[in-house]
Parts: C-alpha cells; sequence; structure tokens
C-alpha cells in the first residue's frame, strides 16, 4: 500500500485584554496592540445595536487621535441576540463589507456584542478569504466569561443551532468591563450560570467563592464580577487549551446541562437567554445526577441553593420529560448529532468533578422534573 | 495591563494513498483504512458529473460487500469545472444533505472529482457543524498532484475566486489513478503544469525529470505520469507542513505564476483551464524574471521550451499587459487582496530556486509579453 502522510502543527495564540473605558482617549491599549503593525491596513466594525449607536462617535473620535490602523468609515450596526444569527442577511451584509471595502486577510473585523453578534461576525471574517484577522470585544457577562475569549463561531441554519460555523481563534480579545453597566437585570444574571458550571466541572474552590459571594454578585457589585469574569475566562481557556482545542472527540465536559437548555432556547424562540436555559439544564443534570446515584444530596442542594440565590429559575414548563411527546427530549439526539459520534453527557460526582455517560434514564428524568417543579 | 494568554497548538495528520480501482471490489483499501472505526458512521457521496454516473453503481456495490460505514444511498452528482463554485446552489445542496441524512461530525463527506468539486465539498464539509470529516478523492492530475491533497477549499462569490473558503485539512486523500483514463486531453496536459511549478520553486532534480519525459508524459504514458503526481504531491505537501500551513505570512512560493493566471481564468469566464493559465503565467514571470536580470537566459529557454514541449500555449490575447486598461494588470491587486499584506511575487533566479519582490514593472511585463508573443 503506497502512501504519504502529512503531519504539521499549527500553533495558535492570543491575548485576552480586561480593561475599562477600551475607546476613552485616554486610553492607549487597543491603539497600542496594533502599533507595531503596518499601518496600511484596516479595521473594520461591526456593533450591537444592544450597545447603543453612541458608541460609533467614541470609535470615530478614538481613530482620529490613534492612527495605528485605518478606520473603514462604515460602522455595521446589526441586532443582538439569536436573530442575528437566524437570517442569513445580515452575514451577507458583513461579506458585502468585506467586498466594498477590501478588508484583505491582514486586515481587521473586530465585532462589539453579546455572543450572538460575536459568533455571527466571527463566521463571516473565519471563510472571508478565508480567514480575515478577527478582534473581539464581548459587550456581556456570557461573552466576557465565556463565548467571547473561546474559539468557536456559527450562526444557525435549518432551524438549527450553530449549523454553519467554524473553529477559529480570534486573533485578540478585548474585555471592557463599562460595557456591562449597559445590560439589563436578565442578561446580568445570566451569564453567571456559565460561571458555575465551569466551577462544578473543574474548581471547587471557585464554587464555594460564588456561594459567599453571591449575595454581591446578584447585587450587581463591579468588583465582584471582574474577579467571577477573569476566573471563569481563566478556567475556559485552560480547557480549550488542553486535550482537544477543536473538538475532534466526543466528550464535552463544558456542555454541562447544554443538551436541554440548547433545546429549551429554540423551543421558546429564544425567550429564554441561554444562561437561563443553562441553570434550568444544570439543575436537571444536577438532580439527575443525585437521582442515578452519582451525586450525594448534600452536594445537590449546595447546587439549586447556588442557582436559586443567584435569582434563577430552576426548570420550565417546556422542561416536561415524562411524556411521549416530550420536546425537550429531541434535544439529547441534536445534541448527539451536533456534536457527532457516540451520545456524551457530563453528570457530577461531586462538586468540581464530572463524570460521562452515554445514555440518560427517561424514568429517572421524569423523577428529577418532578423534584425540580417541586423546588420552583 | 491585565491580560490572559491563551496559547496551543492543534496536530493535523492525514495520509495520501495511491491506488488503482479504489471501488474495485476485489480492492479492500478504502474499506479497511474505516474498518476500526464504529461501524454507526455514514458516508455520503458528493460526484462530479465528468466522472461519470456509473461511479454510483460501483459505489453501491461496493459498500453492499464491504461494511465498515453506511453508505447514505443518496449520492449527489454535480457539474465539474468552475462553474461548481459560481453558483451557490450546489453548496446549498450539500447542507441540505448534511441536514436530511443526519451526518454528524464524526461521519464522513466524500468528494469524488476534479479541484472544483473537491474545493466546494470541502468547504461545505468543514463548515457544517463546525467541520465534518472530509475524504477527497481527486480526479485529475492537478487536482490529485496540487489541490486535492493539500488544506484549502473554496467558492467564488461576487465573481472572485475563492472569495469564502477555509484552511482545513482533509481525513484522508484517495488517488485512484484509474480516474485519469477518463480525462480528455486537456485535462491531462493542464495538471503537469503545477508539476513544473513546484519544479521550478524547489527541485531542479524533478525539473531535469520533466524535461527527460516530457515526450512521454504528452503521450499519456500511465506509469510515468504516476511518478510525476507522487513526486509532484510530496514537494506540495513538504511544503504545506513547512512554515505555513495556514499562510497567515504574506510569502507564497506556490503562487509562481498565478496572479495573472487566476485573472486570465476569470477574464475567459474559465474557458482557459487552471493549469493551462499557470503555464501562461509561468512563462510571463520566466520571462519578466529573466528580463530583470534574476534569471539566465539558459534558465529561461530552457523553461519556455518545456512548457512548449508539453504543449502549452505560452499566452493569450487577454494577457496583454501594455495598454492603461489592460485588464490582466488587475490581477495583481486582487492576487495582493485575496492573500493580504503587502504584495509578494515569487520569480525565478534560477531553475529551483526562486526570489521574491513586492513590486512588478509595467515596463518590462510589457516587454516579457512581447517575447512571448515572438515565441508563439
Amino acid at each position: 500500500m503506497k502512501y504519504l502522510q502529512q503531519s504539521f502543527s499549527v500553533k495558535f495564540e492570543y491575548k485576552v485584554y480586561f480593561t475599562s473605558g477600551l475607546f476613552d482617549l485616554s486610553n492607549p491599549l487597543f491603539n497600542d496592540f496594533f502599533k507595531s503593525d503596518d499601518s496600511s491596513k484596516k479595521i473594520f466594525f461591526v456593533v450591537d445595536e444592544g450597545v447603543g449607536r453612541v458608541v460609533s462617535d467614541q470609535i470615530n473620535a478614538y481613530f482620529n487621535l490613534y492612527k495605528a490602523l485605518n478606520l473603514v468609515p462604515e460602522i455595521l450596526f446589526v441586532p443582538g441576540g439569536e436573530q442575528v444569527k437566524n437570517d442569513t442577511k445580515y452575514f451577507d451584509q458583513i461579506l458585502e463589507a468585506v467586498n466594498t471595502h477590501k478588508i484583505d486577510r491582514h486586515s481587521y473585523i473586530a465585532a462589539i456584542g453579546g455572543g450572538s453578534v460575536l459568533d455571527l461576525v466571527g463566521y463571516a471574517a473565519a471563510v472571508s478569504h478565508r480567514g480575515i484577522r478577527h478582534i473581539r470585544i464581548p459587550t456581556t457577562v456570557l461573552s466576557q466569561n465565556d463565548s467571547g475569549i473561546g474559539v468557536k463561531n456559527g450562526i444557525n441554519y435549518f432551524g438549527k443551532k450553530n449549523f454553519l460555523g467554524t473553529f477559529a481563534p480570534p486573533f485578540a480579545v478585548f474585555n471592557d468591563e463599562l460595557f456591562l453597566n449597559t445590560l439589563g437585570e436578565r442578561d446580568w444574571r445570566s451569564g453567571i450560570s456559565e460561571a458555575v458550571k465551569v466551577a462544578l466541572i473543574k474548581d471547587p474552590v471557585f464554587f464555594e467563592w460564588i456561594e459567599t459571594n453571591a449575595g454581591l454578585l446578584a447585587a450587581r457589585d463591579r468588583e465582584t464580577m471582574n474577579y467571577l469574569i477573569i476566573r471563569c475566562a481563566e478556567l475556559h481557556m485552560q480547557h480549550i487549551a488542553g486535550k482537544d482545542p477543536f473538538e475532534s472527540g466526543s466528550s464535552r465536559p463544558l456542555d454541562f446541562g447544554h443538551w436541554s437548555a440548547h433545546k429549551l432556547e429554540q423551543l421558546t424562540d429564544f425567550k429564554v437567554l441561554h444562561g437561563e436555559a443553562v441553570a434550568m439544564g444544570m439543575a436537571l443534570d444536577t438532580v439527575y445526577s443525585n437521582l442515578s446515584g452519582y451525586l450525594s444530596d448534600h452536594d445537590c442542594s449546595r447546587i439549586l441553593s447556588l442557582l436559586q440565590q443567584l435569582g434563577f429559575e430552576l426548570t420550565h414548563p417546556l422542561m416536561e420529560t415524562g411524556s411521549d411527546n416530550s420536546k425537550i427530549l429531541l434535544g439529547l439526539e441534536e445534541f448527539r448529532e451536533h456534536l457527532g459520534g457516540e451520545l456524551t453527557i457530563m453528570l457530577l460526582e461531586k462538586i468540581g468533578s464530572g463524570i460521562e455517560v452515554h445514555k440518560m434514564d427517561a424514568e429517572i428524568l421524569k423523577k428529577a422534573e418532578l423534584v425540580l417543579i417541586g423546588k420552583q
């Protein structure tokens, strides 16, 4: 058998910066990052409308003062939230801008917004000219500590979440704490659930810290939130850099609680936010872990208490698992189909440590749901 | 300045197999490749119509006998050639099949065809579920020794070649020499030009070998072509595995002769084949290298003679560079824009060794063109 063997490694590196007032004229961080670069390079901004149109004045003023890059005068505003990933016209608008403004692959596309906008822009950047440099400026708790600092992007297609997407590390990420001021109550809280998740799977000390600080987090204490974001981002980044950055295997520890969460978001037409759905998905899989004998009663009730203390609902009428036409159960197969290979679900054996299973028992799921309804 | 540093490497590996009669019932190679795999995995085939519909009978018979994978019964036929990359409906057809047949990312999409079909299918596979495993079965000289064994894919958009695409290594490549029997004269010859190119940039011994065997190649001697393909594939693969597999820099040695070639293909609506255009592009940049004092007269005439001996035209009316409204010169800026960064053109300083320049002189280009018209 004659063959040639190909083998090579590609190194990926990027920094996640933490700052306050990224486009304040007194803050040179953003400009300095590009300073050593060739100044003929362009930067094109796509901005989440939820951030407010005033940001375009700030960007213009900033690039009037700082000249490391050529600002493309058109700033593209797109809606925030899942809708921007559902309609391909926003994807097309970015491609058109790349073409019109001749953004080449040594130039930059920057996205300012929540996770959905970052996912959309990251995907458009990744496939234009086989990958234009992508700068992420996440504006929500969720995107600053989770989706925005990772390596995935995507849009929805055929009504399926992230049906189209790639693994494409950003060129750099800038987390600006001031953007968090613009968040409503639900978006503020929603992002905390991914921190609870990563603590549950990887770091019992961080879980205890969240327990201790739950009151301050719920009361929107800025310094407390800053620590939560940086520690959560760090745990996520360590995980990505670990065994399988581009997820070629079947194991997805960071998807704890996500099989039902993804489905619930879709069933509610994304009226339930991702973080809220993840909290309910974690509650379900926590009680399931307990009923299956993996997780102690004590740990189970600590987890449910924390979620409630943070202000999360523990379940939703559409999380109904007991009947033959349960829609949420379809989430199991869709989860498997999207990730590929064998169904692999992360459960908990204690706080800070997960255990993988390859099937879920419908009877136990039904009991878990009843436990949660009782707690609401 | 507070930041988190992300850093990881991703290893990519694949084999390029050489065989004869891939779907002959007596040839277990293809089945054996997947044998250790979980047999619930699916394989979906997309086939270039130019290969002939009979291949679907062969595939069906093969998977009746060999059971390592589940064959998706629908085999999708698409037109060959550039048209399949110009119309996004073919891209959509593949996505629809992925959705309908629930091809997950541990399953396989196989493409059988020339470079255009492989580029299209590779792109669709790369962005579906963030990357379904992709098997390439190239059927032309060009795709067996160049595009099909590399890491790029793409489709055309806004009338621009490969405007959309990614870097995504295949899972495996199977080169079947029997497919070459189906090629017409132009397709057979066309693929040889990329072998001349890689020899000119990297391997003077291989260039001499092509000179010695030019007659046999033009006469379609199978064994001679087999060696040309394997050596050319090997040089390409070594180059990819070298410094910059995903082309983050501006240097593109393998694009020798390609700035004008890409533009000529587009100007002739792809009536001039890629390999034919590359031969003309190499002739232009060879004479340009000579007139600029980089390349000796002796080497210059050896190169032009070889191209002619292989049956290539050396220039084309649309390669006209002398006037203010020369269309081919637009290719320089489009080439720069697609690759990004500074314009970087590979010229020759001797056979087997290139030299990079960052501008092209219009007067010298005009003289080079006149030299080639004189030789036609």
